[in-house]
């Protein structure tokens, strides 16, 4: 069996710098080459960055994206890498479709490039185009119809994108009739909470039916509110795993493959409408030489993959973004105090600031436990106490109740963006977790304000479950844990009264987390909740809080999704709906 | 030839209220029968609404709308209109189809219910879904496959929905060769600026191609941010516009009209994949009666629909989310002038509050402006000057420049919602209009800060155009303009620092205006709009403020949407990206 060594390229690309991105195709390419590599694979859209929303349609950008993939081809060559086999996911359009009523304007499409000795040998576009959860793409992409089937060193490599793994029929059904010898598929698959098994089912199931090896390359790092986790992976025929890379790492990851030789299929068959596109770039196999042992990853726990999630996320959104620093409120509270750990692994402590607002109603410890966990971690703490500030309110429009505990809120996030804009760049980070956005217990323009949100799909009871993780991690590591123990297990407060509890607007966050995942995240009604055992009286209070919560939800800022359900653009009900009462845009 | 008289109900629906929209199809089939109708129809998705978003995938709420069509057929003929046929949009599911990855969870369809002797006779669904502007079907329904021929008093009329008017293809593209009578399209089509002409267009084209006539029924009024203008019309096979119902007001439009005797085409033939689905109804004519003569409704001037637009918008999104009072914040400018002219249209005055909030960089016409707007409106103004809430702030945290001006910005907002949340149900509106939008010209909660923004989808110049429209329209009618000339006439300043004016930061309007249309509108490269004579740096200076101000657009409340380009969900760019630099969430 003829020998081949492939690489695997987990980048973190940057939406739109084809330039940079560009920059980083070529530099992994002298990576791959050095390493003897013949072939090196990149992610899906790994030239333009995945979620370019509205650029798709923008002729401007396409062109530039195809300028970008046919300058990069020259450069390979140039740099005497014209040998290599470079396969990258880029932003191109059809030539063949017209514009028309219903099809994206400017036909783009998302595709992969064949790169070989300076050109671009051919192109393929994704065929399956998903259009659920985070996935809008058939308002971007025109479908493709080929299954591109590539001759290196004497093997047939079948060519796909992403969702044509994910959903039946198209090129990938082709790949067995086609005759390949490696299926590689090229991938942008966000990260979702125990979607990693998920993922090799998949790839071994659609070895099994290819009939041949399959090797899996994705994205890793932060792209908006997209977290990817590399996870790249190659199973062999029959679905067995031979090698797995890290997750969230960006690293070029090199396997070495024995797979059957080329068998000379006829040229431009067609099965079922997908056409096989055939290009013999090397016929010759590789001489013999010793293959290295493959590198299986060892997977991370659920607790450390999420952490890994939010840190990535919250890294590459302030990083992309070109802030220098970030703020965040500290209420001594364990959502402020989780962001703030979060921050310091994303950012570095040195340069995060946290604000401590006190008021009337802010008990001791919660200025002590924000002492206290900026000690451990090192952040900056400022204190700006707010009761001149609430009092000279009061004077000017005289409010209470509920007017008055949402004016302590807003109050106090003036400050933090006075403080960030006299800062410039910098960025606040909101710290509400997904109970409360659920269930809209938050001030508009208050706590909710920010530029990103890093616990937005952390439900209440994991953040406790990541804070206790996080400690203990760093036990384990001989550092300082950075969470005060305190903050961990007193009551939740917002501390906007005298008194205040959490459960005394809510229920308490056990139940309330459980109901929240059966009506948010599986869609389930109150009938067949209540038919689990759960109070009738409780989950219609907890859905009409879901249902009314929907305007300040759609003012939240972006955060990372770890969860198929987050909220967001991908997952909203109307607004100005009867069908539970959601009316208010505020409390 | 047979007679038919027959009734379009332009309904204003509301999302999510199944019994109240049924309780209307029921008022206006009693309407319709004892008007002499032998058919009555009803919007697209009438029954739910039709931003209806992920309620489409909740399973309870698709049995709640088949559930309500089925009861409403009972009732109607409970109540002794069985005879009439009733066809009104609603959603359903398609029990053929299992789940599977890439498909809508349930199977809903965009579907019309044919009523007809208290059941449901038959269903079909949407066959091509629109995935664009402001459509995203494919997240949300599975196509339908059928063309419904329904012989009603001895005439064959054809049903298809919205989307199939205006793709090629499909259900109506069979319409002719099934024989068809009249093609009757219920519609929601949302308004946008010149479209009616479009619409016209179009149902003449699809007339002559069907050769027989073409009976088109929309909604009417504000669900979210789309807006319904109804504009419902007849025409004739050859195109010749036969009635036209007025833009903007919920009616029953009634229409007699001579059509061709059914011809008896064979049962259940299949055109080009879809499938003729016949229902003999009622085969006798009508006996012969004395046709009404058709009402051709006269169209709005341009400015007139627009400015019927943001009313009806604002109406409905006031009335729909349950709100007794608006508030806004009054500068003396233009723009919070003409969105207090909008309020006081849509809710009547005296649920409008306006709040100046003058701080020592303040005119005195902003002030005297603000007074002659509440004379002339009716409106009630209140006043919290803001001078001592900044110096507690600069007190507290000392800031100067950008960061200043923000401050002040935010200082008034938290005074609206502290007064809108005092006075619960509420909402605040945002004055923004698009060039603000566009260009990012405003601070993230401050002025930004709102439930509703009635006027941001309206450009600059629009702004003055349609200030000058509204005056000249009140001294049409013999009222008082409720816009003072000075507010239109002065030049447009924030009034955050001493002498501030607008063209200190941005291009004069008249030609920031163009360049926007030219990006925004049209999608138009800077090369391209340098082409056109504008000067390149300031081309170039409006684009990286148009990329950098995303977040910020985000995060502004939803509004009426007039033009094809709204910002919002169907119109955005990545945020943390280097196409342009968009880095800052805020300055």
């Amino acid at each position: 069996m003829p020998q081949l060594r492939i690489g695997l390229a987990q980048t973190n690309t940057t939406v739109g710098d084809l330039d940079g991105n560009a920059g980083r195709v070529l530099e992994l390419a002298r990576q791959a080459h050095a390493d003897g590599a013949a072939l090196l694979a990149l992610p899906e859209m790994a030239l333009t960055g995945y979620p370019v929303e509205d650029l798709a349609l923008r002729t401007s950008f396409v062109v530039a994206s195809e300028q970008a993939a046919a300058a990069l081809a020259k450069r390979l060559a140039d740099t005497g890498l014209g040998e290599l086999v470079v396969i990258v996911g880029f932003l191109d359009h059809s030539a063949e479709s017209a514009n028309r009523v219903g099809l994206p304007k400017g036909s783009p499409r998302d595709a992969a490039a064949v790169i070989h000795r300076g050109a671009i040998v051919t192109t393929s576009a994704k065929h399956h185009l998903p259009n659920y959860g985070v996935f809008d793409e058939f308002r971007y992409f025109l479908p493709g119809t080929t299954l591109p089937v590539l001759t290196i060193a004497g093997v047939d490599v079948a060519l796909a994108i992403c969702e044509d793994l994910w959903q039946d029929g198209g090129p990938v059904a082709a790949v067995r009739a086609a005759g390949a010898g490696l299926l590689l598929t090229i991938n942008a698959s966000p990260y979702e909470r125990d979607k990693d098994d998920t993922r090799l089912e998949l790839c071994a199931r659609r070895a099994r039916e290819a009939g041949c090896a399959l090797a899996y390359v994705n994205q890793v790092g932060g792209q908006d509110e997209l977290v990817f986790d590399g996870d790249s992976m190659v199973v062999g025929p029959g679905g067995e795993l031979l090698a797995r890379a890290p997750q969230f790492e960006e690293t070029l990851f090199t396997v070495d493959l024995d797979l059957p030789a080329a068998t000379g299929h006829p040229n431009d068959t067609e099965i079922d409408g997908i056409r096989v596109d055939r290009h013999v770039l090397s016929a010759e196999p590789i001489p013999a030489y010793d293959a290295r042992a493959p590198q299986i990853s060892a997977r991370l726990s659920d607790h450390a993959e999420i952490w890994a999630a939010l840190v990535t996320g919250t890294r590459d959104y302030v990083r992309k973004t070109g802030q220098r620093k970030v703020y965040l409120g500290l209420s001594g509270g364990i959502d402020s105090t989780l962001t703030a750990a979060v921050a310091c692994d994303a950012v570095g402590a040195e340069n995060v600031i946290g604000i401590s607002n006190p008021s009337r109603y802010s008990t001791d410890h919660s200025v002590t436990d924000t002492e206290d966990l900026a000690a451990r971690t090192g952040l900056e703490l400022r204190s700006v106490p707010i009761a001149p500030l609430v009092a000279a309110y009061l004077d000017a429009v005289p409010v209470g109740g509920l007017a008055e505990e949402n004016l302590q809120a807003r109050v106090r996030a003036v400050v933090w963006m006075a403080m960030s804009n006299d800062d410039n760049p910098s960025i606040v980070l909101a710290c509400g977790n997904k109970s409360e956005l659920a269930t809209g217990y938050s001030t508009l323009y208050g706590d909710a304000v920010g530029g990103y949100a890093p616990i937005k799909d952390i439900p209440k009871t994991l953040v406790w479950e990541l804070a206790r993780w996080r400690n203990a991690e760093a036990e384990r590591r001989g550092e300082t844990a950075p969470i005060p123990v305190h903050a961990i297990e007193k009551p939740p407060s917002a501390e906007l009264r005298p008194g205040q509890l959490d459960t005394d607007s809510l229920p308490p966050y056990d139940v309330l987390d459980v109901v929240l995942a059966q009506y948010v995240d599986r869609d389930r009604s109150s009938a067949e909740i209540v038919a689990d055992g759960f109070d009738r009286g409780l989950v219609e209070r907890v859905i009409r809080m879901v249902d009314r919560a929907e305007y300040k939800r759609r003012q939240y800022p972006p955060g990372p999704k770890v969860s198929g359900k987050a909220f967001g653009r991908d997952r909203r009900l109307p607004i100005a709906s009867r069908w539970q009462e959601r009316a208010q845009p505020d409390r």
